[in-house]
Order: C-alpha cells, then sequence, then structure tokens
C-alpha cells in the first residue's frame, strides 16, 4: 500500500494545516492575506547521495528538509508558518520508510510551529528525491537582504561552524574520534538546527545577513559581492564545537583546519552584519536567548572577501562547498 | 560550466520577478500582501520516465511543468502570477539542455503572465527531476473546491477528453495513426493547455470544480466524494478530439474505447459542476472566450459516480492513471 492517495489520506493529512490546506484534498492550499506583512518564501530540495546519505533515516531527512529551509527564513528574519512538500519516493520507501518521513515532519512541526499545506507525492526509479516550499511572514518591507552591509560594520556568525563538513565525514566513517563526538557531529550533518529563535533579532540589527549552507567564507562573501563592500575575517576567531576542536587539535596545520572547517558549508548558521554601535545590543540579546554569536571581522571600502590568520594574509582558492 | 551559481546567474536570473525574486540572489522571494486576496499555491513534481519521456525536449518538459501547476490554479478560479523552481539536473542535462529548459520557462512566462520567484538547483546522478510551486491570486473567499456540488447541478468539462493519454501512447510509437494526428497527440502530451483563461468562469459559475490529471472519471468522482453527492455521467458526451475520434474509429468496442479515453488521465482539462439555472449563462460565457464546453451529466442525490453508456450503466474498474 504505497499509492499516492493512500499516502496523502493516511501519513500527509493528518499534518496539514487544518484550514488552508484544505484537507490535502483540493491540489491547491489557500493563505488569505495578512495586511502589513510580507509573505517570504524559500524552495530547497534533498537529493539522496548528494544531499543526505543513503542510510541517513527518513525521519532525519525529513528533518533536515524542513531545517535547511527554515534556516533560510531565520536569516532573512521571517517567521515561518507552513510548507509545501514534494516527495519522489525511490524504490527503498515502503510504507514504513514513508511513516519515518511522517514522523521527522511531525517532530518539526511541532518544535518549530509550521503546517503542512499541500504539495505532491510521486515514485521515482532513481534516488529519493525531496522538495519543500517554506513560508513566512515579516513585517512589511523588513526582509534583511545581503546587500546592506556598510563599511565600519561588525561581521558576526551565530552558533558555530566547521559541524557539517565534518559530521559528513563522521558520516561517511571517514573520521578518528571518540564515539560521543562521532555520533554528535552525524546527528548534527542529519538534523542541523537552524538558529530560527535568532529571526526576531536579524530583523532588528542586521544590515545584512545569509544563512551559512555553502560555507562561512563563501557566504560571508556572498554579503561582500551583493553590498558593494570588502569584508576582513580573523579565521582563528571561527567558532567551533568541541568535537571541532578535537579534530583540529589533531591536525598538524592549524590554518588549513580551521580554512577546511570555514569552507565546509552546511552549517545552518546565520552570518551577518551590524553597525558597530549595535555590537552591545546585539550580545546583550543574543545572551538572553542563549544564541552564541561570535564576531568574526568587519566590513570594510572596497570589494572581495579578505581571510586573516592571526593578522597574516590567507589565500582562499575555494570559498565554498558545492554539490554541483 | 554547469554549476549552480552559474546556472542561476546566466540562465535563471533573466527570467525573475524584477522585485519580488530579488535577482534570485537572495535564497528568498517576498511578495508582499495583497489585502482583499488570498494567495493561492500548488506544487507538482515531474520525474523523467514517469511523468515525461526520456527523449522528451527540455523545452517541453518546462512547459509542461508550469503547466501542469497552471492547470490546477485554473479549476480553482485562481490568476497565477509566479513560481518558485527545483531543478534536479540529471548528467544528460548540460549546459545546452538548461538552456532549452529555460527557453521553455520563457516561453511560457509570456503566454501565461508568470515570472520566476527563486528556487533550487541541484544535481541528482537519477533522473531529471523538477519541480514547480506556482502561485495565483484569488478575491477573498472565493476559490472553488471540489465540495460545492448539489443535486440538480450539471456536470460539464472544458476541451476535449483523452489526448493526454492517447499522445503518451503516440510518444511511445504504440499509436497508428497519421503522423499529423500523431504530432498533435505527442504534442499535447508534452506541452499539454491549461484552460487558464477559463478561470473567471470558475469563479463566477462553478459549485465544484478540479482539473482533469487523473482521468475525467476519477476526478469527477472526486468532486462527488467531496461533495456528499452522487454524480451520473453520459459516456457517449464526452468531447472527443479529431485524432481521438480517428482512435475510436478503429476499435471494435465503442464503449471501451471511450472508457479508456475518460480514464486516461493528463489532459489538464476543467471538470466542473454549475447550477442548472446558470447553463445558458456559462454556454454564452465559453462561447465568447471561445472554450468549448461540454454538458456529461448531472448531480444526484446519493454517492458515488455512476458512469451510463447511451442509457445503460457500465461497470468502472479503474477509474483513472495513478503514476504510483
Amino acid at each position: 500500500m504505497t499509492g499516492e492517495f493512500e499516502t496523502i489520506r493516511e501519513l500527509f493529512a493528518p499534518l496539514a494545516h487544518p484550514e488552508w490546506g484544505r484537507g490535502l484534498l483540493d491540489d491547491v492550499a489557500v493563505v488569505p492575506s495578512r495586511p502589513g506583512y510580507d509573505l517570504v518564501l524559500t524552495k530547497d530540495a534533498l537529493v539522496e547521495g548528494v544531499h543526505f546519505l543513503p542510510d541517513d533515516p527518513l525521519d532525519t531527512v525529513a528533518q533536515k528538509l524542513l531545517r535547511v529551509n527554515l534556516s533560510d527564513l531565520a536569516a532573512k528574519g521571517a517567521e515561518p508558518f507552513g510548507y509545501l512538500l514534494a516527495c519522489g519516493w525511490s524504490p527503498r520507501c515502503g510504507w514504513s520508510e514513508r511513516e519515518d518521513f511522517v514522523l521527522g515532519l511531525a517532530r518539526d512541526q511541532a518544535t518549530y510551529g509550521v503546517m503542512l499545506l499541500g504539495g505532491d507525492t510521486v515514485s521515482t526509479p532513481g534516488p529519493a528525491t525531496f522538495s519543500a516550499t517554506m513560508m513566512g511572514w515579516t513585517p512589511k518591507d523588513s526582509v534583511i537582504g545581503r546587500d546592506g552591509a556598510r563599511p565600519g560594520d561588525r561581521v558576526f556568525v551565530t552558533g558555530r561552524i566547521g559541524d557539517g563538513r565534518l559530521g559528513l565525514m563522521a558520516a561517511q566513517g571517514r573520521l578518528r574520534l571518540d564515539q560521543e563526538r562521532l555520533d554528535a557531529l552525524i546527528d548534527h550533518y542529519r538534523r542541523p538546527a537552524p538558529q530560527w529563535a535568532f529571526a526576531p533579532m536579524i530583523r532588528e540589527l542586521a544590515t545584512a545577513s545569509v544563512d551559512v549552507s555553502d560555507g562561512l567564507i563563501a557566504d560571508a562573501g556572498h554579503i561582500a559581492t551583493a553590498s558593494g563592500v570588502g569584508i576582513v575575517l580573523d579565521l582563528e576567531r571561527t567558532p567551533v564545537s568541541p568535537a571541532g576542536q578535537a579534530w583540529l587539535e589533531g591536525r598538524a596545520d592549524a590554518q588549513d583546519g580551521l580554512l577546511q572547517l570555514a569552507t565546509g558549508g552546511d552549517d545552518y548558521e546565520i552570518a551577518f552584519t551590524v553597525r558597530a554601535e549595535d555590537e552591545d545590543r546585539l550580545r546583550r540579546l543574543a545572551e538572553q536567548i542563549h544564541v552564541r554569536v561570535t564576531g568574526l571581522g568587519e566590513v570594510v571600502a572596497g570589494t572581495g572577501l579578505h581571510v586573516r590568520h592571526l593578522g597574516a594574509p590567507v589565500a582562499v582558492e575555494t570559498p565554498g562547498w558545492t554539490h554541483d
């Protein structure tokens, strides 16, 4: 029993928004207008073997799907409310795998306050492929872009950087650390934690913002390019998790290790800029909601991303990770 | 050169909504609220080898992707304005295939008045996979559902039924007709023509409505189920194209032939119900905009879909097509 209708009725319908999802019976979702607010939309796809591993449990795949999209909204200061979903089930996705997938969705719906609005479920002879269109609100004209950084602004990042890359290596069995750290890294790779609670701070204080999916250096570079400014990053300030620290300690070349973490991608933290005079307020507000923020450098006149390590310039050949 | 960034910058950015798409540089689209209107969203996916054939030109695949989604909106009476897109490029999708795909998008953007808002582009080792989230507006609280049909209403369908199924057979080389008709059917399979100009009529006159994607009988059945009514269809009234007529004439069993067309799916016409007193007005309005509408039967008290052929009941074992 893995037909389209059964899958929708038995598995997805219980997740649907009670009104806007129309019971998933009407091919469309209907979202009433919310005067004074803008609708913010993002759409990311995950392909088995490319964005997740063939042996990743499907509940974590569902969670990763929602979270990579939620991360985009958080970085723009938007509050999520719902999503549309397209599932391309591979032959390995029988009923019980679909149940697992839906369990992951249900868990994250509760965590992040979003509901299923609609979508499509199809079969594919290839790798399992999922995409979600995540939607949120921002007060009118308040979306934070990549293009607002100005010379003198400070550059910050939430959380820690590098566990996305290390998590992939751990999941592939390419990392030697104790099991507890390996497990934490694998869990981060499978289920990144988007900084959704940080969205109001972004709206209030950020001049430019981006989620760290390509890699810290690449994504900070996106802000520099879009804003028409230069950005100077001090590599040694990159915030690293205990597992990342343990990994770094095993490396002969600390600079190269840090560079790998800062170009690794899949972190789903937020890199952003604030005016220098807002730095104190930022640190205070972040502490109140228990979100770690780390200053990495500053915005300067000019163009391009300039990485330093202990004051000396570092050449960066490949600033970020790309799946293509 | 088939990287994600090049594909977005060179191929997709020129298609983007000049304001809401944010140059496709910001991970999100931002759509301002439109007071007095509801936002209507639908999301359909197409998989190579399942929903289109491996030798279908990619410009037609792009058009099919937009059109199957536009068809959902038309059936709900919504006016489309934009879409998000997820492209999973298979190894066969080099730069020139991506150019073809974008050419198809550009053509249909002009035809249907929609613009690209954002999305994702990834690589897949499997079959090419595409999904779109199409968005439109309806005046507040005016979306036509599947659940408004009442006993005494008349059942109608736009256009002609069966060319979707015959088009697939033609594209697979399983049909013997003259080449001109084969070409027309293959083109219909690759690039169905959603009844978007009919959306205002649906809003004004339909009591229930659905687009014919699963098959005329299955989709009419969806209206019956959702509305809690019975529907009686007269099979001989099924509107058939000249190519469909030629195909029917070569069949020994006319009833079976009609049944195949009415259960074939992929038609992307609109099946809908109107009150009996609105029938004349419907026919007049449809004639004004040159959309063929055909009366097929009526809504009755009770439940279920009842098919007749020349007055005699017809047993329908499989009312529609499913890809799963």
